[in-house]
């Protein structure tokens, strides 16, 4: 089997996450997965109460096959996440637009993760530790730089962990594909991409003069990293 | 009443999408949700199959109170939401980190809006417009250039609508918030701020030499707006 029928046909693959349009563009390894959870952390978190669903948008962290998000201990989307309901995990890299000649051909190049599971609390240890992996998932070095959580503080949070066992990714990348026929079309065809870039630090008002951006501030080390959206 | 006022307790608020935690964060007036809806073009739709959550990106377009998505007439997600079963329509824009000196206080600026609502199917006459209006969304310009759909290609494609009746929009600006006797806590503290920025344009390798790219895909005109991210 080659490399990439392995990914096609990839440990994470059920019948529920098997991409069924442009099958092609699906993959279901961890390795694939991995890749599109770490380049970003902001996911859309979805979560069905009384028959309606609910997409939340909130940050996470991965540690292995393993996803944390947090909040509040109050936050009525997180009691529901704790309660071992069914849930789905997306994330969503743009990569650009794809012009075509015809208005049907167009597209858009991206890099999408859709997880399903559940979502349990985290407690004892593994809480105060997931939520560093949370943070260095986000903005690698400041952990070890700020002031770290009261008891108080943990206890007003929860933190949720959700296994990363059934998942597709999904990704479209490369020129437009016209219809032979539409070749000649009298219009510029082509990709638009798109990144996503930090901009300089604005320090904190209340910070006391001559306070210098550490390292990861003013560095392009962090998540999104602007190599991220190619 | 004031401005904000009316804006906390807008025309879109229900019991449903109003926002519990941090809800000075809240709003729900038609004015500041299609603002946010403007600034992208692509949303987080939830779907339920089966008691499972599902979330699926997709790319959007706003006409009024009105907003409409596409796809194949084969899709799952498209053919179950032309069902007119409850979805959720979820757009954010995420705008920096904010790092706080205390790791509970660290936050994220952002505008991000959730839509409750059902999607129907568009037909007829709307459905071309729609895809026109959808386009224009997404890259202003380009529909008068493009080859137009033929019978065949309008067939494959489902259209679907759903309008903005219950929705909120939740934002975040500014710097950290911390607690007054972390203030001299020894670290730098800030915003980050990131923005979505169009790199060169990639020509289609099959384009015929000389035909130039249109001022759309070279001016700063398009979503995501650059200063959209800001
Ligand atoms: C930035 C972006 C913009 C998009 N815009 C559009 C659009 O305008 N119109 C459109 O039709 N499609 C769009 N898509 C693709 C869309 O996300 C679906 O893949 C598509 O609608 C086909 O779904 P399906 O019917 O094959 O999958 P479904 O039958 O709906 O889903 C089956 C399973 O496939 C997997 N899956 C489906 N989509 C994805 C995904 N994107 N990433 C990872 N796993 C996935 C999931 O596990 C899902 O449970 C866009 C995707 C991205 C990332
Ligand atoms: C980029 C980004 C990152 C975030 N990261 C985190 C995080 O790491 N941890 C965390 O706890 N929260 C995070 N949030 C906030 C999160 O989206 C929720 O607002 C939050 O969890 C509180 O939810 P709640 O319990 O008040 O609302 P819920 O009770 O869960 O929701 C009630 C209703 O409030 C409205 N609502 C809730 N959130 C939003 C929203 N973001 N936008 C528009 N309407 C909304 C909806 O209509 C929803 O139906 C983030 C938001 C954004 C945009
Ligand atoms: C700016 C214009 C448009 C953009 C950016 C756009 C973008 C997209 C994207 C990103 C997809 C998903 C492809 C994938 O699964 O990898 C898609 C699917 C699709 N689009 Fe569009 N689209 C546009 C216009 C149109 C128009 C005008 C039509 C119809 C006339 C159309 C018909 C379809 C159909 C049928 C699919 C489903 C393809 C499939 O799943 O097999 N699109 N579009
Ligand atoms: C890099 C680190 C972190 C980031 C980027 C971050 C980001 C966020 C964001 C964006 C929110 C949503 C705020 C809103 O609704 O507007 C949030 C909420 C919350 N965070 Fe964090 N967070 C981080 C670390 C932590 C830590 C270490 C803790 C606990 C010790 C924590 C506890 C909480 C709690 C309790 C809430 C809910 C607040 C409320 O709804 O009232 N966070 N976080």
């Amino acid at each position: 089997m080659t490399r990439t029928a392995n990914k096609r046909d990839g440990e994470l693959r059920t019948g529920r996450v098997t991409v069924r349009r442009r099958p092609q563009r699906g993959f279901y390894d961890h390795e694939t997965v991995a890749a599109i959870l770490d380049a970003t952390f902001l996911c859309h978190v979805g979560i069905v109460v009384d028959g309606q669903p609910y997409v939340i948008p909130t940050s996470f962290g991965r540690d292995g096959r393993r996803l944390y998000i947090h909040g509040s201990a109050a936050s009525r989307t997180l009691r529901h996440l704790s309660r071992a309901l069914p849930i789905c995990v997306t994330v969503t890299l743009l990569d650009g637009l794809v012009l075509a000649r015809s208005a049907f051909n167009h597209s858009m190049n991206y890099r999408s993760v859709v997880v399903l599971g559940e979502a349990s609390l985290v407690e004892g240890e593994e809480k105060l530790r997931a939520l560093e992996i949370m943070s260095e998932h986000i903005i690698p070095g400041r952990w070890a730089q700020v002031r770290a959580p009261t008891e108080a503080e943990m206890r007003a949070t929860s933190v949720l962990k959700i296994d990363i066992a059934e998942a597709s990714a999904k990704i479209r990348s490369g020129p437009p594909l016209d219809d032979e026929e539409d070749l000649g079309w009298p219009c510029w065809a082509g990709e638009l991409p798109f990144t996503v870039e930090r901009q300089p630090p604005i320090p904190d008002p209340k910070l006391p003069a001559g306070v210098a951006a550490p390292d990861y501030v003013t560095a392009a080390g962090h998540r999104p990293r602007p190599d991220s959206a190619r």
